[in-house]
């Protein structure tokens, strides 16, 4: 299995999922940018803006190379070398308060010493928990995961609950989902053509989640209250991109390109100063973004 | 001079500060945070939010201490240390987009092995480069500058440049102003009272500067328009504070209050995919984020 064949495998995918989208409502319908990277590659960042159902959103895709990062070249203790990394990248920022931030990302890295690694992860952002549904989202990703190895979902339950976690606020992003990175044969004990297939499995459960939860939320009713802590919790989301997100780091340190990357960003957000939670509702969603809940055996 | 005098004058400063803005318009009035850091000494934040001129804004005052953090160790190449930092740090973000946001900090850094030394910084980020105030703002940051040494201005003046610049955009975050860091007797040709001095004139300086633009442009008319790409340019304000800013930094790696550290976000912001200056007002502004412009010699 070649880089190209990941690549263009991913770029399918791509394709795939903003069909899939698509179906979603009638005004469902993604604008292309085609760009290049001096350094080496280029992507294709697919945006909608403004449907029905979607605030913002992007389905990038992207296929890079140049020369490794010093930040990784020193990690892995190696002096030099060229790096193709390529992956499809998602965020989705509904209208309705009641629809949850999603992120979905899969993406493969290869140096030209030959060591190579497959990453990915699905995590949502609910501006109101619902247990129910939180469940839910954990079943289908262990699913999915199971098929692969048993291992997986319990390893990367809590490798997203670390990952996605705002330090300065003491707080999860939202009910987390899964994040793993530096996945290859040795860390795994799947052959690398079904670490590939585990990560094509995960960008088709994307879309399929995604339409479940706004068939649920999407025409809930709402009014300024629920906008104005939609606001609040889309604010967080930016912090956590900024401050930690190591996706976005990576793509402003190789000189990615920064449109596609900062798409992740809400299209609006509210910084109050010492905003306290004004609602039953609010409260409880605070009390859930916590590391460590199992989310399969919450009662609902 | 302890470091406890400097604390307590910082203290005054803050104060001095506060009052002076709070006769800029009727509502202005602010409340005040008395803060408590568990790993050692606390703060005084004070913020204000929707009086007739400013949306949102804060002087937060603060003194900690405590174990001196690993980066500043490495790059002194220190093994062991205890530290103590006190400060005055102040963003204003105003209602009418005429307005720039505006943002000034002192503080002081000394370490258990007898190292200190002061830093500063005031920088304009105008929603809409007015050459004439951005001249102007630099004439009275350097008469002040000059007071104290003529090799100030020119040094603070490019090294705010480069340090208020937002990379991955590629433009500095507003028209610059001064910034300092490590200043000392060895790293500057005056005494530690002077530099200490200067440090509380360039304090007295920022009402006098705010209040001018006040005047001048807080009564200006806008519209929807001006309201969009004033919340555009607030999104590029948080993109530097979140990504560059080593005082967000320090304050988040030192495990400080957040709440005061992240004050200096804006009410709201908004990120649009791909936003392109829509008129020439808001192209000739972009055209004015570069470093290097000599504003004192700019034709009007």
């Amino acid at each position: 299995m070649t880089k190209e064949e990941i690549s263009n495998r991913f770029k399918k995918l791509q394709k795939h999922i903003c069909q899939e989208l698509e179906s979603l409502d009638r005004k469902m319908k993604f604008s292309s940018d085609i760009w290049q990277r001096p350094e080496g590659g280029g992507g294709d960042t697919r945006t909608i803006q403004n449907t029905e159902i979607i605030e913002k959103g992007g389905v990038n895709f992207s296929q890079v190379w140049g020369t490794t990062p010093q930040k990784i070249l020193d990690a892995l203790d190696l002096k030099k070398s060229t790096f193709f990394a390529t992956g499809v990248s998602i965020v989705l920022h509904a209208k309705n308060p009641h629809m949850p931030i999603i992120h979905m990302n899969v993406r493969y890295f290869e140096m030209s010493n030959g060591t190579w690694w497959f990453g990915g992860g699905i995590d949502l952002t609910p501006i109101y928990v619902i247990p129910q549904q939180a469940k839910r989202f954990h079943q289908l990703l262990k699913e999915t995961s199971d098929k692969f190895s048993t291992s997986f979902y319990p390893k990367f339950k809590d490798w997203a609950d670390d990952y996605f976690f705002i330090k300065h606020r003491n707080e999860t992003r939202g009910i987390g989902g899964i994040f793993f990175d530096r996945l290859n044969e040795e860390s795994s004990d799947i052959s690398k053509q079904d670490i590939f297939s585990y990560c094509i499995s995960l960008g088709k459960l994307f879309p399929e989640i995604y339409i479940e939860l706004s068939e649920a939320n999407s025409s809930l009713p709402y009014g300024q209250e629920e906008l104005n802590w939609q606001l609040i919790r889309r604010s967080r989301y930016v912090e956590y991109n900024l401050v930690y997100d190591k996706g976005t780091k990576f793509g402003l340190d190789t000189k990615g390109r920064t449109e596609s990357i900062l798409m992740s960003l809400p299209p609006m957000a509210k910084w109050e100063y010492n905003y306290e939670p004004k609602t039953k509702l609010e409260l409880n969603t605070l009390l859930f973004l916590k590391k460590g809940i199992n989310w399969l055996e919450i009662d609902n």
